[in-house]
């Protein structure tokens, strides 16, 4: 199965609507079981920055339907973008799906000429930025999510993984390069020079971001991460965690969207992760309906961050043990001999230096989404910039610790420092 | 173009013999041109591991010809091993001429159902091998090998490629999966435990070998090493570039056989080939016609190490400056905004980061060609076991210190520890 598009099947492309969703899909049957007979009613969802969404309801239920449109949909179409995302997105969901089961939404269809999948509808879930931006507890998400990176991390890497099998998997995904570009450019380069797509709260942030991108120090590390991005292709990445990319309700987590998906570097998928909640933390302060509102909230926040950490590394350990089949650090060079304390050694050092590479891109996560072209609604939502400002500065500070110091920062400095920068007054972080 | 063999190319696959090639190779124009009008001289003369290696000789001059058998030929049919190693050799030696022109041998025929490559013939070339056995000195060796590895890592690599032709590039080479694991095998997993294909010195080098394959630390390094080299696809590597796999006269350096090409971390080269030069140095001993005679030469090889790695660290740090036209570091980041010094900060960076990985390399490579299946005839030429494990031993515990110091290890210091070590005594040294 590979990904090229022939010119055919570009031809045969053509967007849904509203209107044209019954007709177009009214042969699908997986789709027909899950809606039930005609009529449907249809309406579009889409709230991310690349895709057309629709929610197809009837009297047996309904599913949702998802179309790849052949440009960025947050820019427009002066910005074209390869319908082969829809190919990566469900080849990435099929994995996950055996890698962390019942915790990827199922695939009902999928159609790679028109670009779209048919799949499980979510409900009640919301989106997490949603609960987030609300203040709502949601007491398994940490450990789902937790589980969810430790087992896809593991299972997609050449600790587990046949190599020729997995080897065949890097040279399929490497075809994603236009949403691999995505990343290295806006991730990485964008936040840190005046490039043209960039905005930020200003002038409230103007002070800070020169300082950053004077930043030569931070400039070198930021370049150092996307080296490891681009080249280090470790394991299959979702690609864009984030608290857009999941859905949850107060006893179900589901992680949608991997269309960004690629091999790389495993504490990518964690580090960008962490980052989001670590941004839903300062914005707290700009919701917050009366000064320490939301300051248990917060406090929730932190608990999240580090639960996942624990249940990743917990788990993480476990498969390290019970299934490492790939190619790396073999039993036949440990156990074998006796030497079962090499191999736990190996964990702690590969624990270490997931977490080493997660500090980096958490820190680079934070930069992009406060500098660069794609922002996160928990602050956007923030209407007085004034009141958003210094939720962004503590972010923005927060990561250029993480960035700086990443060979050295644990999680409880990590969240010691997140907790510290909430006592520094606002105006000595807006300078 | 892709490396995948139908049915139907297999079936057309025949091994020339010395009787056949002349009938099966009479139609091939540029073959003709090269060596003449029949009748031809044709004798086989691979010594290599793996492939049938022809000189074939007319009236007008000589050519190679190479054909890759479906076999490991150091082994035998019990090892069974893909044709499409010459698909990957043919792309590889296409890469590396454009590269560092004038460094590969031309190619002038490629036939990828026979699995085989017709090329120049390299005359007077000898594998640098014999020349360092036999103790001649080669002025040019060391800028042209520094050279090449500095051309080939950096303009194979991100700091140089447009990114969608190297992840396509990266997408080709990860088919090459049987040669990969071969070095996977080889190199990083079998010389540290008791693996069946494995051969020693012995009884001479035992304690030590016990005393490599106890040490917890050393195997837990290897492993990571692996790890490095299965996942970090930062260039396109030779694969194999140890001194066997040159050809020198005193005036010209050619580097031939990449069919272990795959993209991996720049380090892997560079190792590989120093540790090849200071088994080299180490074997010496075992060939001097008398104490000392040879004490010259050793130095000279040492020199060579030394000066391979200034041009290396010289011409990748200008081509840094001229030719960084990939996607890390761009100068948008850092010329453009007036940081110049972050980009030389960052170059710094990378050369250590480099030599770090490379000092690994050069340790496991080192152990491999002892402890493991591929011996090398520097050391392998030495007939009396008792002279000849002294040399080996020396190299066994230079390549630990290596690998177990690689995060600190300087040139300077590397060089002091391989003379350091000839003044060990013997009795010392094999415990």
């Amino acid at each position: 199965m590979s990904a090229p598009q022939s010119p055919a099947a570009r031809d045969a492309y053509e967007p849904l609507t509203i209107d044209s969703l019954e007709i177009r899909l009214a042969a699908v049957a997986a789709l027909r079981q899950a809606v039930g007979p005609s009529p449907w009613r249809c309406r579009e969802v889409g709230d991310g920055n690349l895709n057309l969404v629709f929610i197809v309801e009837g009297a047996a239920g309904a599913a949702v339907v998802k179309q790849a449109l052949p440009y960025v949909r947050l820019v427009g179409d002066s910005w074209p973008l390869s319908l082969t995302r829809a190919f990566f997105e469900f080849n990435a969901l099929t994995r996950q799906a055996r890698r962390d089961p019942g915790r990827v939404p199922q695939i009902l269809h999928y159609d790679q000429d028109q670009a779209l999948i048919v799949m499980e509808y979510l409900q009640p879930h919301l989106i997490l930025r949603k609960h987030l931006i609300a203040g709502v507890v949601l007491p398994g998400l940490a450990k789902d999510m937790g589980l969810f990176c430790a087992r896809t991390l593991f299972r997609g890497s050449d600790l587990s993984m046949p190599t020729a099998e997995k080897k065949a998997d890097v040279a399929l995904f490497a075809g994603n390069t236009e949403l691999c570009d995505i990343t290295e450019n806006l991730v990485f380069t964008d936040p840190y020079f005046d490039a043209p797509m960039n905005r930020h709260t200003t002038p409230q942030l103007d002070g800070l971001v020169a300082s950053l991108r004077a930043d030569q120090s931070l400039k070198i590390e930021a370049q150092t991460l996307k080296s490891q991005f681009c080249n280090n292709a470790e394991t299959m990445l979702h690609g864009d965690l984030h608290t857009g990319s999941i859905m949850a309700t107060d006893s179900d987590t589901r992680v949608i969207d991997p269309e960004f998906a690629v091999y790389g570097p495993m504490g990518f998928d964690l580090g960008m992760l962490l980052a989001n909640f670590l941004m839903a933390y300062y914005a707290q302060d700009g919701h917050a309906e009366r000064p320490g509102a939301r300051d248990a909230y917060k406090a929730w926040i932190l608990e999240v961050v580090s639960e996942i950490c624990d249940v990743f590394e917990a788990e993480f350990s476990a498969l390290w043990r019970a299934e490492r089949d790939g190619i790396l650090y073999p039993d036949a060079l440990y156990a074998d001999q006796g030497h079962e304390m090499a191999s736990e050694r190996a964990l702690r050092q590969t624990i270490e230096r997931v977490w080493r590479d997660a500090m980096g891109f958490l820190g680079v996560e934070i930069h992009r989404r406060i500098l660069g072209l794609a922002h996160i609604e928990e602050y956007e939502s923030i209407e007085d910039p004034d009141r958003r400002a210094p939720c962004e500065a503590r972010g923005l500070e927060l990561g250029r610790a993480a960035v700086l110091n990443r060979r050295t920062l644990s999680l409880s400095g990590l969240l010691a420092l997140t907790r510290r920068l909430d006592d520094v007054p606002t105006e000595r972080i807006l300078k």
